[in-house]
């Protein structure tokens, strides 16, 4: 067995079940008789409209406008426009781009279409202040959220709350035009009102509730906003409503799919896949020496499953940086799992992050094998002190044992795999 | 099923299947036509010495000294003297009783038996500074070690070389008599050599290594212990030594035979177990958040099996303290599993140390359930508050969730059963 190269061709597997091109022709809708209008938000925005492009009938009108992150873009397409705004701090290009998007799909008709693609992400680049809300207030009450420990579910019903395009109000704005979203998730639960806060589907929160997340966690509140949340105008479409009646909503890609997609691959290759979790959370180093742990499990006791056997889980982990160095989720917890495997003999991983960027680098992430830190030695590096100076890329990238695959142009977090051989 | 009876069925189990009075009969040795002799040290040493006398014959000669830690005594037992001493920190009255357990080996014959009993503590418990080196000296070394970073066995081969009665140097002193070990593991790996030090177990590392290992870790060497180092006498007696040739030792209970018999609960009640590790460490709130990730997969998506299951781990987690509240690493672990899984219908969860004390409280762990956290904010106490003051105690005794044994007097580390239910 070629372990390396099994756990890149299961890493792969995991970014091609999430690839646009992939998954978008079979979600597509039927073209209507009228005209279609493809809006959309995220990191996979433009080639989500890439892939709509290919896969439309060239001879139906399609245009359209979506946003993407900052380097994001994949060229002009010859039909959908495409902006690159700012991720994770909204700026003027992500509000211009919500206001022309809403601006597009009014006054369409019953026998017009609009396709609506979302990604992780969307939720920044489609940032448009609701009426009588500043951007600075919007912003202060963000940064006081995200200061507060808040969960994603607070945050994103007072934000819904402040928007005039979250929380279903980009398909009120649609009405009565039949709507389709085609959605790739980054979140656990995969809950399609809580990635890019579900501008197309119903808000089961209320004002009132955004105004007692404000209240629970001691937010100052400025006049305006308390203006806005007392108005009874500014509430979302609910479920229910008649802004919901023509619209349907497909997850096409998520962590799960693209965790089960690298499954089969390892299932092929006589390997029994465990996953563990799709949507694991924690310090990274820490997961990663609970990863070590149950590897160790698997190679001394034969459990959960004897070798060869592969532990494969997503999420995104966390990183608390203390040190310097060039570092990644994703070669953070390599790093950690390398130490606490001492050169194990028979266990081999791989992190990335489906995006193809760890942290700040153009590096998807890396391969541990059992001579990792003896080859580190021999170079004078020690892992230890790499993890302490957060230097995942700096370490992997002496040892020649980065994983590069490019942008990929979608996001379905990360992936690791631990490959354990019988020894 | 009552999930919570069967979780503290399953931890009673784990304890029974690591008490001393449990498993020493199948172990002990048939009673020699000479005397014999008791020795050993280590927090279960009196628990241990009692069962060796419930089982010994009355008609045979017994007698002998062992040691163990401040509290863990059962008060006076008719035939071996039990004494207490400090842990972690040697004392007065370990180094005594070391001394007294060599003179006590030294002058027996073939016919004669000693019968070591050594559990975890016992290498703080057990603490001789060899010829020529100062208890001053030997403490300086030990919290240079402790603040480098080196790992367990490192650190041993240092305190096995500084010792004269560490690495081997018990038998040796007790040859030519026969010597019987029990030992009750509570590291990964269930080395001999690493449990308290190897007193009676040939010592693979040098005088060489250890002075290797000062050097690599920068640690400033006194001039006597750079004397001892130099001197082939301090050499510890090595694999193959006459010193071994009649010495047996068997690892009586691990947290391997702790889990497994607590899987044996669980599949009787129809629960299927998944052992994940007899090792697993990290930081608990970590370890406690990627648990609730596969409890959530198990949940959710039947991997890597369906429920009714039960995710079942030992080892050492640790704590990095930051608040003032009563803590440990169980309850830790507890509090944050809690906070991840957020109220999930049909997981419950029991984590306690087997020693009966998790933490500084006479507590060994506790129990969540789906309400626990909305049973907290019923008394108005936040869960998250909580965890951010290390306050697991405080947090679980509100709730009358506690898990109390007592102190067993054995110990083979944290145990932690997640149970997840079909819903």
């Amino acid at each position: 067995m070629n372990e390396r190269a099994l756990l890149r061709q299961m890493f792969d597997a995991a970014i091609e079940a999430a690839d646009p091109d992939h998954v978008i022709p079979g979600y597509l809708p039927a073209p209507p008789r009228g005209r279609t209008v493809v809006v959309g938000a995220g990191k996979a925005a433009a080639s989500m409209a890439r892939a709509v492009e290919a896969h439309w009938p060239a001879d139906r009108p399609l245009s359209g406008l979506v946003v993407t992150r900052y380097g994001h873009g994949v060229g002009p397409l010859p039909r959908i426009e495409v902006v690159e705004a700012s991720h994770p701090v909204p700026d003027a290009a992500g509000q211009q781009a919500a206001a022309r998007i809403l601006a597009l799909v009014q006054g369409l008709g019953p026998d017009d279409l609009v396709l609506c693609l979302i990604s992780g992400g969307g939720s920044a680049l489609l940032s448009l202040p609701g009426d009588g809300v500043t951007l600075a207030d919007k912003q202060a009450i963000n940064r006081a959220l995200l200061r507060s420990g808040a969960g994603i579910h607070d945050m994103n019903c007072v934000r819904k709350h402040l928007s005039a395009i979250k929380g279903g109000r980009l398909a009120a704005a649609a009405a009565p035009a039949p709507m389709v979203t085609l959605v790739i998730s980054d979140v656990p639960g995969d809950d399609p009102s809580v990635i890019a806060s579900g501008p197309t589907v119903p808000d089961a929160t209320t004002l009132a509730d955004a105004s007692a997340v404000l209240a629970r966690f001691g937010i100052e509140i400025p006049a305006a906003i308390r203006t806005r949340l007392a108005d009874p105008a500014a509430e979302t479409p609910k479920p229910g409503d008649a802004a919901f009646l023509n619209t349907v909503t497909h997850v096409i890609a998520t962590p799960q799919t693209s965790l089960e997609a690298a499954a089969a691959v390892a299932r092929a290759a006589g390997v029994t896949p465990l996953i563990l979790g799709d949507a694991i959370e924690g310090e990274a180093a820490d997961v990663g020496r609970v990863m070590a742990g149950i590897a160790r499990q698997v190679s001394v006791h034969h459990q959960p499953a004897p070798p060869p056997c592969v532990l494969i889980s997503g999420g995104e982990t966390t990183v608390t940086v203390r040190g310097h160095g060039r570092g990644g989720r994703n070669v953070e917890f390599l790093l950690s799992t390398a130490i606490e495997l001492a050169g194990r003999p028979g266990v081999f991983v791989l992190a990335g992050d489906t995006d193809g960027v760890d942290g700040a680098e153009e590096v998807a992430g890396a391969i541990v094998t059992p001579d990792t830190l003896a080859r580190a030695s021999a170079q004078g590096i020690s892992a230890r002190a790499r993890l302490t100076d957060n230097d995942g890329h700096g370490f992997f990238e002496a040892l020649g044992d980065q994983v590069v695959t490019g942008p990929t142009l979608t996001n379905v977090n990360d992936f690791r795999a631990v490959l354990i051989r019988p020894s």
